[in-house]
């Protein structure tokens, strides 16, 4: 056969009956925290790709579709951006895009696994570009849950950037009522949580849809919104809550005028791309208007 | 191994180093018309799918997605609906989606390849959903350009939903300016010409930029949307032109007033589906709006 | 990519970290019997394969190995071969290697799956090539195990061509000590029961280890042979069981002798391929002396 | 989907339509040396593996049947055996199985790639067990052929661990006419030749075939021998060579005598083994009678 053929393989399975390869170009680091299997590896379409217990967190080439998506929106639409909290967050890519608006005079990331955020500052430079050496960034290696109910801050975003409460998994406990009631708690009152919520693919929209319903029982505004990450094989959700803002419908001058503020240049999200992100397909609005159980 | 273990898979290479497999439930159909290889397998996510040449063209579960936003954009912008073009289309579904608007009086569709038809009608009932015995139904079993040399009649939308004119493909000879020409003189003056236009994945635009550039050099509006599709892996363009309409800004009311006029439910696409359609990322408009070359 | 990409896979999971993944060239037929999954597939390098619950059962390139392997090394160490009898063989190939030796007078075929049968007819023929026309030829579809408690007859050779024993399979029940003594009573004095026993590869020894032991409390001669079987991605063994007759010791020219006899060319097996088949390396040797549980 | 499933893979094509695909535990190194590709990783069922230009070079699970079929017929025939030469061998199990025999006064192991000689004294300490120490050991990194050339000594057996002369291969010009008759110049006039000579697998057997055929017109005694190695997804054939012993007539009780005299003990070879390995289906003694071309 021939010498070139690739022959070291990265499979994601994201159901039982559909698999996707990425053919290996190197493997940085693959090995165990405390916390989780990390790997660090690179492809040809993707670049750099971090996969933790097997999956995909975010690739070099499209992980500003899904960071933009989960931090601009929100503040865009706050006022008061001054201080904004990250739970999670590990790769720091969260971090350097909050950074990038000069209206945040400190940003805090709460996130248990030290390791990933080495690893990630050593392998995954890109990712954070220099925001851990930014002074306003506060990193705390913790629990976000015990920090949440620890802290006496108010943050004018927060942003969760944990994996998504599926059954048996860590993150299940991090989604429920008293959860959401601490989040609040630590909101400035012109304030908005913001938080990646799972897959909006046509064929798994009941988890997003359940985080959707039990978030609506919290906060007057809930917005879904999602768009396709292809490292993640799958169209990706996410839902903006406030009692006093509503992120869906904030306007088209407001964020451009939002956007010219920021460090460097966007590569995916402005006001035309919020209204993309913002207007869902039929099937998905009748997803998200059915009835069905909450998380407690 | 537990008997239950898939073990024929369907692989789609993507890239070369990118591959995504289905578990294959059954397989209804395998072999080869006159023109290329023909499968129609069935999968427990994607439902039925019918593989042309080892591509999927379209999947059960999420072709209304594709179906939907070729046909109604530009349907929902043109007044006389009366006589619309099909070009390919061979599954029955486009065929479908214009015959529910109770406007269009006639749909021609003309496919190159009669063995694909037949068995669309057997294994993929599902796709034309009677519209072959649809009385405004014409269906023409030849070639698409010589059709459009010979053919008098006049078209309020000429769709097109040949495969796209990759390098060394048979459809390459199908995109260029002659052609363009030969379907603009088929359009009536209000008319519409849409196509399925490549993809639109960050890793591979520049097909579609270079269809949408030339399309610029015939037609006044020329504008580009895309959703991504599922059973593609991809993120996937369309393109409507126009000399008189501007498909992009069709307006709310006059599109959910169409929606209400089809036969049956949409499943995807309304006015709020069009504003995302046609609301592209930054990155979308940059890699559009870059120069380069043309289809002669 | 390009179009002469395989596309369709047959995937064969030997453990659960090890996949053997053959291109489909041609799907013949894929469906259920009353009993099992049925595949009957073509690759490039193996030609047609027969597939039953997802297990590769034979390949047409080198289902002589195995066949030759299961049938000649007993038929050529019994005297009196008037009469054989096959439990299970469905695909015709066993019958087809015991018809081919003229002293055969009635070869007696009992296999459970009748579908099977006709499948093997239809798609197979290279398989039993014309054995199931020979007037000599009995198939039964029914049950070995009632056969053998119903029958009245005795056999020279009984050849077991069904699945191992392994624990939750339907195979489990047809090996213990009553089947044994049920074999035994169908033999003539001079008779030889050979069967298929599992795989002999290192990693994987103990059942066929478990079978020979269980076997040796029932009769006198009990011969562990094997070969690699390139479609079964393993080594596979056999047993050769007799009170009368030490298989593994049939002298070189009494093989021979027997092999002029036979109708046509063999293909694997004469007095070198039987020193080869009952010469085990030393591994196997030690697995097949250690002490350890029985098959009741 | 389970945080258990194997994420990570590596894939062996032995042919353009079969895949082999092992999990991967634990990836050790993954580079490039001056020569070649290295891969170290481990499996669950083979225990680590030396990927060489993404070919399978040895398994920590199966390596013995290999290195003792390399290794001990050509010494157990040989009565002279103070000076053993081998070209290649880099892992150093080839080095580790002579030196067992504690007749052996000097080795000599020539390998271009002095870092998969690092590599393998690093990550694969159970191929060369010590033996890299042993004062009896010498290893020189450089060109076998230039050795060959330049070296006025004399072994008892040279053996051969070199890549197989493919087309386009690097080991292409080691494999000819002048570098026979200077292995020749190297044997004592007792000595043996032996060398790894592709696969014996049904379907390619043709490039053993004329290994064997061209090394007839230089030798009086050629014998190929073979054993299926499970890493290698294939029966794997070996040649020994010489003007005075015929290795496969080598005798029973001469073996056995050869094999107590060695260090610790064997897990594959002995004189039942030999047996095995010399005896020779059908099919294959067909192979190796035809005439064809030769290696110049």
């Amino acid at each position: 056969m021939p010498k070139t053929e690739h022959y070291q393989w990265y499979t994601e399975r994201f159901a039982p009956t559909e698999i996707h390869a990425h053919a290996i170009e190197e493997t940085y680091f693959a090995g165990r925290t405390a916390f989780q299997a990390v790997a660090v590896l690179r492809t040809a379409v993707f670049g750099k790709l971090l996969v933790l217990d097997g999956d995909t967190q975010s690739s070099q080439a499209d992980e500003k579709i899904y960071h933009e998506s989960l931090v601009h929106p929100a503040l865009a639409s706050v006022d008061d951006r001054r201080d904004v909290l990250i739970l999670g967050g590990g790769e720091g890519a969260t971090l350097r895009e909050v950074l990038r608006d000069p209206s945040v005079a400190r940003c805090t990331m709460v996130d248990i696994d030290g390791e990933v955020v080495e690893l990630a500052k050593r392998y995954l430079p890109e990712w954070s570009d220099g925001a851990f050496d930014d002074p306003r960034a506060r990193v705390i290696i913790g629990d976000a849950l015990r920090f949440l109910k620890d802290d006496g801050g108010r943050y004018g975003v927060v942003i969760s950037d944990l994996t998504e409460p599926l059954p048996d998994s860590p993150s299940f406990p991090l989604f429920n009522g008293e959860v959401f009631r601490d989040i609040k708690a630590r909101l400035t009152p012109g304030g908005v949580y913001v938080l990646q919520a799972s897959t909006a693919g046509f064929h798994n929209l009941s988890l997003h849809a359940k985080m959707a319903r039990s978030l609506r029982a919290h906060f007057r505004h809930v917005s879904s919104f999602y768009t396709h990450v292809p490292a993640f094989d799958n169209d990706w959700a996410f839902i903006a809550c406030s009692d006093a803002v509503d992120v869906a419908a904030t306007g088209a001058e407001r964020i451009d005028a939002y956007v010219r503020t920021l460090r460097g240049e966007n590569w995916f999200y402005d006001a035309q791309t919020h209204r993309r992100l913002f207007a869902l397909p039929l099937y998905v609005r009748r997803a998200l208007a059915k009835d069905g159980d909450l998380f407690a």
